[in-house]
């Protein structure tokens, strides 16, 4: 056998609770481009992060099962909540191999840091969980961890999408719409307790953050390296696929495939086409009812 | 700041028990040439293999003190008894940072499988510490580890080295003088619990091990990917340096610089020079009483 000539055309899976998870699969179109992707955004029932771990589970077992009908050959949870919350139970209960979003993150983070102090801006409950703190302390546990609630930041990206046409062409041509001085006043205002702290390496745990990169960056300043978990994740992922010999054929036309909980799939489709940085072509309407019957016989 | 220019010469400093982290220290001189590296290897109490946790945590402590005190940019714990016993210690208690060869070697051996059944080569004391199973399990829950203990290959590796100039040269030339019929018949039989359970990768959880990758490959077939965490140590080194920007600067000579508490350093010369893959040539003798005044005021 020639292993060199392996490869497995089938698509890498992606689901998040809404659109944030679409930061992971840019970053996997823009990385691995001969790779198809199948995205779920459980938006209907978005944002996870004020539910119980139990219902988190039970969410993502649902979303993880209705990417694994539809043949992916690998799935990443491009969700921060749903990796704290339901990682190994994926990992067990799927037959299909499951990646989360914490692991890379704090790993490149402490890669990254010479003061060995981090910070980690995040939700307020993907702080309180504890995750990213505990993953990097696995890693080094001479190492400082600085937990910094940015809830906010997801409001200001919602916000800017719900907006037109107009500003949605300025994105799609590379303006950074984000870079006004009300968001880089809210963000400096928000990452006050982490600056004064010697801390020079900074992990963007939250996957709607990215977006914010350029302010974050600025108002951190040019010492602190800002990691992004969705960047990690997706050279994790290109790791796991040329390691396993899994890799799309170089000749391949990717496809990218959308679906979504929600009601409006028009709504979902543009303001994803604003994350993903490129047109969402084909989106699909999934039913809750259709999910139900996918943790059927687990109970969990 | 242009941080593009930043480099740091301080060397590596890398320590093992004795011999065997020299594996470890021969693929930082192939990946990157540039570094210095200053290897310490405590052959007055090798192994560490039998000794209590304790023990070796404080044998660890010293090692690592020492390199300390000879300005490395960051320590390298090259055996994997130390680094399930004393990582975490080691890296509370220093300044500056530590990296273990567990993690690295259980990561890529996860990255590697496609049928999630992975197996691990070791010693006795490390398969029985069950520091891999954890770390995989930790990284893939849905991942089934079988430990295979492996530790007559040490053995094997220790007699070989002991056998004369002849034998010696060969090597220097790049033959691989472990690949001789008894000896593939003996990691053959040793390595039959790991064959027929659909296991497709294994990790070389020894530093002596990598030597006879040759055999051991041969042993499980082509369909099996072996993983050195040798190897891999060196990569997750490479990613820190780079991303901390403490790389030696290209135009940098590197020094290769020895130190063992064996009591006869022409014996450590002689075998190192097998392991490294080239003669060493700076080789000093550390006495044990110097150790023991740097675990002073710890009494670990």
């Amino acid at each position: 056998m020639n292993k060199s000539h392996a490869s497995d055309e089938r698509p890498v899976g992606v689901f998040d609770s809404g659109l944030g998870g679409l930061t992971v699969a840019r970053a996997i179109a823009n990385s691995l481009p001969g790779e198809s992707i199948c995205y779920f955004g459980d938006t209907k029932r978005c944002p996870y992060g004020t539910r119980s771990e139990r219902e988190v589970r039970r969410f993502a077992l649902e979303a993880a099962r209705w990417l694994a009908k539809h043949q992916v050959k690998i799935i990443v949870v491009a969700c921060n909540t749903a990796t704290a919350a339901a990682l190994s139970t994926l990992q067990q209960l799927l037959s299909v191999p499951v990646i989360g979003v914490i692991e890379p993150g704090a790993r490149a983070a402490i890669n990254s840091t010479r003061s060995r102090r981090v910070g980690v801006l995040a939700t307020e409950l993907t702080v309180r969980s504890g995750a990213y703190t505990q993953a990097i302390e696995r890693l080094d546990a001479g190492v400082d961890v600085y937990g910094c609630a940015a809830s906010s930041f997801v409001d200001i990206v919602e916000s800017e999408l719900a907006t037109g046409a107009h500003v949605r062409d300025r994105w799609l041509e590379g303006a950074d719409i984000f870079d006004t001085p009300e968001v880089c006043a809210e963000v400096r205002r928000t990452i006050a307790p982490l600056c004064g702290r010697d801390i020079d390496a900074v992990v963007l745990g939250c996957t709607h953050f990215p977006l914010l990169s350029g302010p974050i960056s600025k108002a951190l300043g040019d010492q602190v390296r800002v990691v992004s978990s969705a960047e990690e994740t997706t050279r994790e992922l290109a790791d796991i696929l040329m390691r396993r010999e899994q890799l799309a054929a170089a000749t391949t036309v990717p496809e990218h495939r959308f679906a979504t909980t929600a009601d409006d799939i028009a709504v979902f489709a543009a303001a994803g086409s604003f994350i993903f940085g490129r047109p969402l072509k084909s989106v699909e309407h999934v039913d809750i009812s259709e999910l139900d019957a996918l943790s059927v016989g687990h109970g969990a």
